[in-house]
């Protein structure tokens, strides 16, 4: 795999303006914000999305996006925050080759909608969709 | 804080979907899906955000949402899987009261858009949006 832009920013080849790093993971502003404020939270090591990223980087990289979310609901008095993950390009994943997190400061009446279309179920469907995926979790 | 609708749930109050569970959490379809196998990702013990969750429990939370991510991309066949956390009502948490994790299945062209209203900065601002997040990093 090459150098994603994100790797690029670890390797200070391309400037970032960082709000926290570690050993393990930075955390920098995205430069495209839905609100200003906004953080992506990283891993130093090059992964692809939540798939293949091993449970203890996740398990980092949610302390992390704790410990940003307080900061940055702090230092632009948000009202709420949204941690969101997007993997694949089908769930608007933008740098499909750096597994990254969203921390997104959130103020009431921001306009930026996450629900969009709510399905439902039809009779019955639930148990069986509930079926297929607590075989798969197995 | 009196029993939230999970609780009801975990205490086997209000029936569910379930398709996982451990000693400290469970995870069940969501009753209104963007996608159908949504689910949701809950603490057995009640917290309200991220905020006031223990990181090791932010950690559990995460690494079952890996695991739920896996199996339902397998079980609806879905592109791409997202994991959102909205925290406070600005952030569009509807259950207030007990943290949770959405983990939603996604599919090319379903219509389910999450980037709305994307946000730029003036020159100069960025710097001084990082260096306050960073001040509360500390």
């Amino acid at each position: 795999m090459s150098d994603s832009i994100f790797t690029q920013i670890i390797k200070g080849k391309i400037p970032s303006s960082k709000v926290y790093e570690d050993d393990e993971a930075i955390a920098f502003l995205d430069i495209h914000p839905v609100n200003k404020g906004h953080v992506l939270v990283v891993p130093r090591k090059q992964y692809r999305n939540i798939f293949d990223t091993p449970e203890e980087t996740m398990a980092h990289l949610i302390v992390v996006a704790k410990r940003v979310a307080k900061a940055v609901k702090e230092a632009v008095k948000a009202d709420g925050v949204n941690i969101v993950m997007n993997n694949e390009p089908a769930a608007g994943q933008m740098v499909t080759d750096h597994v990254h997190l969203h921390v997104i400061p959130r103020h009431i009446g921001d306009g930026f909608r996450e629900w969009f279309g709510v399905g439902t179920y039809n009779a019955g469907e639930m148990d069986e969709y509930a079926e297929r995926i607590k075989k798969a979790c197995d």
